[in-house]
């Protein structure tokens, strides 16, 4: 069993490569305003409103389908079998175990899962899906860095919940921190991290600098992607409020 | 010389084919929304601000360099030499013609055009850009369909100026609204719509569907670019209000 | 378990569907020279040499990487999570079972599957990859319809061999044979020639096109598979042989 | 006017970038098969067989549209307007001017160009057009040194020929090498080569290897080009012979 100071360990810029570490300190102000955003305030605080979760939930799902995508992308430019094993058991674990920190969500409003699946992503999450795919047709190493974000951002923010909190906590989202502080996600994210910079430091400049902007971008995508859920974002919103004068 | 009467001949939904005036019918909203937003009210106007103007400059030069890269995937696409032919064409006319109504929006602000370069997309044209790349690694049809709106509302809109103003009106970017209204542009539309309509017929129910969703996001991330100019958005706009709380 | 009878379904026309059957009797030529060739023959007979089987495994297990790279491309289309799931599941089959008939063959020849690794594809399997690799690159049913012909024709033969030899045979391959003569991969072809069909009902006309002719090359492709092995085809062979006058 | 002496700067291997002329010199055997080749011996004595012209001219014809597509994904990965110039440039000499070499074929034996067209790749020609447009899937600088052997190898042996003839030389195919080996190509070679190198050198020792393998299969796909030709090869040989026994 891994204590939380084990589990602290993946966060401790000490311990990940340079490239990667230096892009989280120049954008430690992204993780920030991750943290700081009232859609992930009130997830700690245990208030999030039932129309913001389950927009979130609905969203997220159509979301971690198009994540999948990716990765196919990923075992596309694969270089050797280790690397699409990597892809294949990714996705194993994003189509069994993914889904339940959604069914944490769910269960605390005694909502099924299967009655907030959204039929289309909303602006802010296809415009996140529609980069990380661009992404995945530039090279692995660009791809790996806009995929990046979205677990490091998790995994981080579970973990400083756990380190924050009594565990476990009287929050009816509980389960949901539990999921990304938990050991096997920061394995995760340990792996994620050795691969981006073992990507970076055999990649040029030209590379390297599309890989800093596509972490840039994805840091970006997932604060907006909070911001989608809190407002519960759909594209009919600005043409109505134009056509409404 | 093209009378007014011909050059509304291309926006008239009797004589384009039966997919795309059904397509234009369904989102005549979007493009209403498009022609209302206070940007174009205020082109229209000869009111609009300097710095929505520049802005939006900027960016567009951004956003048109990106719409050649998918002119290269429409290449890469191209069933006959006649297709490629006319994605060079379409190439070329961009690089050399379409900066015009770009200097015309400059010049009404006694501004060099090379001062107004931005280094990076603002969202929302990050996000229109993502999308029609996208689309471009889908079949030539969908991103046929995902280009269309944007030469589409641009020339409807200057259509319909043209038709309810004196010629020449007395307004700072009438060579603006004369460009996109000229036969030189309604015959580029007319020559597009043509294009589109012969892939829809060929095309099965599965892909027209892919063809109808990238139409209509397209008219969105137009309504979208007006918005981006228009309150001259940022990558920092967010994260900057969460953190200021 | 499964008999013979029960077996054969899969390859009789009868039971699948109009596009993909037409498809298969229009190249009948394909499958009876992919049959009739020496490397086949031999390897029915238990007569073909180390040398040729040896050349074979190093070049399909690299040829299977370069497959499961094609799955990549096919999860990166997938319209939904079965399609998604069937890609992860051929890849996990691919990486888990699929080494099994080369490990038949280097165990004839007492050689370790380690021993017989090539570090690059001969021209005619780089070839068949490069093929399938842009047919990913068009529609998901393009790809389809490129990877088809590598299951259809291997299992096509084993269940062929199955019904013409004692069962077991007294060859040394026997372990080959039953492998792709097996009930799991008549499963596993009736699946794919399911999903195929379904694919070409809803493509249009020029896909359905593209369909036929990735369908074509790929069954070229796999008895030109068949040449290299038998001939231990390299890059050098051509220059040297001009150099030598 | 250019004499030789300029003409040759080009080919010298000191003018050019260190990474681009280490790999002329480790494949000058590859340059040299290319040159020994009888197809282009019999070019440079005249005796080239009529059957033998008019295949290459038919797959070449069908080969530079395959070309023409690989500009395409080059468009669409350029960082910049001049790299997108650069294409649309190439791809107008393409469409304009590049069929002079093939008219000068065809009018060596008295046939209209339009009656040589083939309605497909013999299989080395659609093998070498799938490898560039699989090269053109990765970087930019993957793509360039798979497009590179075909100007390089066609231009450096017309510049060969130049200086080993009288000039012009009697020889029906002497139009053919005066265009090869043209001042305008030799620019033309000149840029590439200055492109690539700069391509390479951003670029970090994973995507240099993938440039070099690239670089490498075009030079070998440009001798298996002369063999097609020669041998007017078809898909249908090989199961030909086959099924013939």
């Amino acid at each position: 069993m891994t204590t939380l100071d084990d589990r602290t360990i993946t966060t401790d810029l000490a311990d990940i490569g340079d490239f990667t570490a230096s892009l989280r300190q120049e954008h430690d102000d992204l993780f920030e305003a991750f943290w700081a955003h009232p859609f992930l305030r009130e997830l700690r605080a245990g208030t999030l409103s039932r129309e913001a979760t389950l927009h979130y939930v609905g969203q997220d799902h159509h979301y971690l389908s198009a994540y999948l995508r990716c990765y196919g992308l990923g075992m596309a430019k694969s270089p050797d079998r280790p690397w699409m094993r990597h892809f294949v058991d990714s996705s194993l674990f994003l189509l069994e175990d993914e889904s339940h920190p959604h069914h944490v969500m769910c269960e605390s409003f005694g909502v099924q899962y299967e009655a907030v699946q959204h039929d289309r992503l909303a602006p802010s999450a296809q415009a996140y899906i529609d980069h990380m795919m661009e992404c995945g047709h530039d090279s692995l190493g660009v791809l790996m860095f806009a995929l990046l974000p979205c677990p490091w951002t998790y995994i981080w923010a579970g973990n400083r919940y756990l380190a924050q909190h009594d565990n476990p906590a009287d929050n009816k989202f509980e389960g949901w921190w539990q999921f990304y502080g938990s050991p096997d996600c920061n394995d995760l994210l340990a792996n994620l991290l050795q691969r981006c910079e073992a990507l970076a430091q055999e990649a040029g400049p030209a590379e390297r600098a599309r890989m800093a902007r596509a972490f840039e971008l994805s840091c970006h995508h997932e604060i907006r992607f909070w911001q989608l859920a809190y407002t519960r974002e759909t594209w009919g919103d600005l043409p109505r409020s134009i056509l409404a004068g």
